[in-house]
């Protein structure tokens, strides 16, 4: 049997029963480890690696916006918790062959991150590679421990939303792929690709709310990760396909190249924005204050339904079949 | 200009002044980054990546064997500041090749040490790889501030000593890279290197004594990691290398094969005992209750003296030339 017959997901559930731990730790399958304080902050700590050939070609990203994106999506993990992120370890491992210049580079996109979101770097292990980059991040951050969100407390009758336009970061790599001639809309999704922007300010603010119930980022893509919270919830989700916020520059390089668009961005990943549920009980005060707060809308796509891990997918209030091929790290 | 003239040295130096922070955190350069809690306890943090082809070769060691190492070495790093491992956080990247049968192994591997060290496994990410297996782990653990050691608290005039044999690891590395036939004394040899056995609870011990300057964990070998401390103290020092502790197996199979055993000693690596230096008043009480706690002697094999990052090495008191290359991971 190879590795291939594996996914991550079956991987990650393996671990969770082999280092099965008691409260109050919350262990392996959310986006962080909590690590609860003697007092009323805990501690989260999430880790993230980007391997060459398969998280990154070297030639479609640059060193910069490599570096930049290690960060981004473990900001993002914090994030997801209701977390700010504060200190990073960085390990880094390079074949003799990369040009110092592109480890310069690397640290800049680095510090560049670290600055943006006040991160300290305090250690990390450099080491050599036989042949492929690897970049592994480690980061930790602090929570208010009763606003911390799960994955597991999504409720029937809650509502979902996602904090930011779905599918311009894989529509992003399908045209850096494609060597797609440069035009604004295009160089809008390759930044959404290489440059993410996680969300710790909004997730903070959101777990502030106890109307909040799940919530995680969206690194797998929608399906596969509300399929995570459903699961960890046993709860059902309806998601109106035609409610899923599409940006103008998705919809028209979709358009011009007969994609479609709702495959990037059900199935895409790396949008690294926040997928949550929320009660329906004052839900549109809620989604204004995130308006007024923030000046970005929360976008609510669907309901949460006690059918234990059932995702139904409508078009206009009619079910359709989504057969999407879900991205998975090992296949 | 190439990686290969960069060693790992100048790129942590370079990370350090980048990422240059203030007190209190202490930065890139100690064996664990320490982030000070409010009350009396800090929390320290430490990763370390085992690369295929740079670290181990799949063939030479077991799936076991690796989860195990990669444990060992993380608390090696906080058994080195003086602190307690708690919370593990793994990301493992595999190519598709692997047997499934391997990353089972490897899991046991992992679980029999945070079994032994009684570490939470609390995350990790699960990746793909392209073509070499990379393991990266990140242990955080706890210290009580007052009581933690850096590399920078050498002191003229102090003691240096080591808590357990040297050389037997880069020994048993070379004994598997020739394939040697099996002995007994091999087989020991061949143990220390693919299951270093690190000493938090010496390292805690030690720490909690005042008399105890400075301390680190021995991972790159004695030559290299004693120039650590002496450039982080601006010291210097001078070893009697006939007193460098050399295990009976280590000296048996250099004899037999013509080996060097001191060059094993000093310059070979993944030791993982610690390596300290300790004020010259009341030494003597401090090795007894050292032995006497833990059955195991605290070799002094030289002193500290005030001539910065100067390392003298001394055979029966006269002054001996050491050129042996150092391990370098970017070497």
């Amino acid at each position: 049997m190879q590795l291939d017959k594996w996914s991550e997901e079956s991987f990650i559930r393996y671990l969770s029963e082999q280092f099965a731990i008691g409260k109050p730790y919350v262990g392996i399958g959310d986006d962080a480890g909590v690590i609860p304080g003697e007092y009323a902050e805990s501690l989260l700590v999430t880790t993230d690696a980007l391997i060459e050939g398969v998280h990154f070609l070297k030639d479609q990203i640059s060193p910069r916006d490599l570096g930049y994106k290690t960060v981004a999506v473990n900001v993002s993990d914090i994030a997801a918790m209701g977390g700010t992120p504060k200190h990073a370890f960085l390990t880094v491992a390079l074949p003799k062959s990369i040009e110092s210049a592109w480890l310069y580079e690397m640290i800049e996109g680095i510090k560049e991150a670290a600055l943006r979101w006040k991160l300290a770097l305090l250690g990390g292990d450099t080491v050599g590679s036989k042949r492929d980059i690897f970049i592994n991040l480690t980061l930790l951050g602090t929570a208010k421990t009763e606003h911390i969100k799960y994955r597991r407390q999504a409720k029937p009758g809650d509502i979902i939303c996602v904090t930011g336009y779905l599918g311009d970061s894989s529509c992003g790599l399908k045209v850096l792929q494609q060597e797609l001639a440069k035009t604004a809309e295009i160089n809008h999704l390759i930044l959404a690709h290489v440059r993410p922007q996680p969300q710790p300010e909004q997730g903070v603010w959101l777990s502030a709310h106890a109307q909040v119930h799940a919530m995680m980022d969206i690194s797998d893509g929608l399906d596969c990760d509300l399929k995570r919270i459903l699961k960890s919830s046993q709860v059902g989700a309806v998601i109106e396909t035609t409610r899923i916020p599409l940006s103008a520059a998705h919809k028209d390089v979709c358009n011009i190249n007969q994609w479609d668009p709702l495959e990037c961005a059900i199935t895409g990943g790396e949008d690294y924005c926040l997928l949550l549920t929320a009660a329906r009980e004052n839900y549109k005060e809620l989604q204004e204050a995130f308006q007024h707060t923030f000046g970005q809308p929360l976008f609510d796509i669907g309901y949460i339904n006690s059918e234990p891990e059932c995702l139904l997918y409508l078009k206009k209030g009619l079910p359709i079949e989504i057969n999407y091929k879900n991205f998975d790290h090992f296949q």
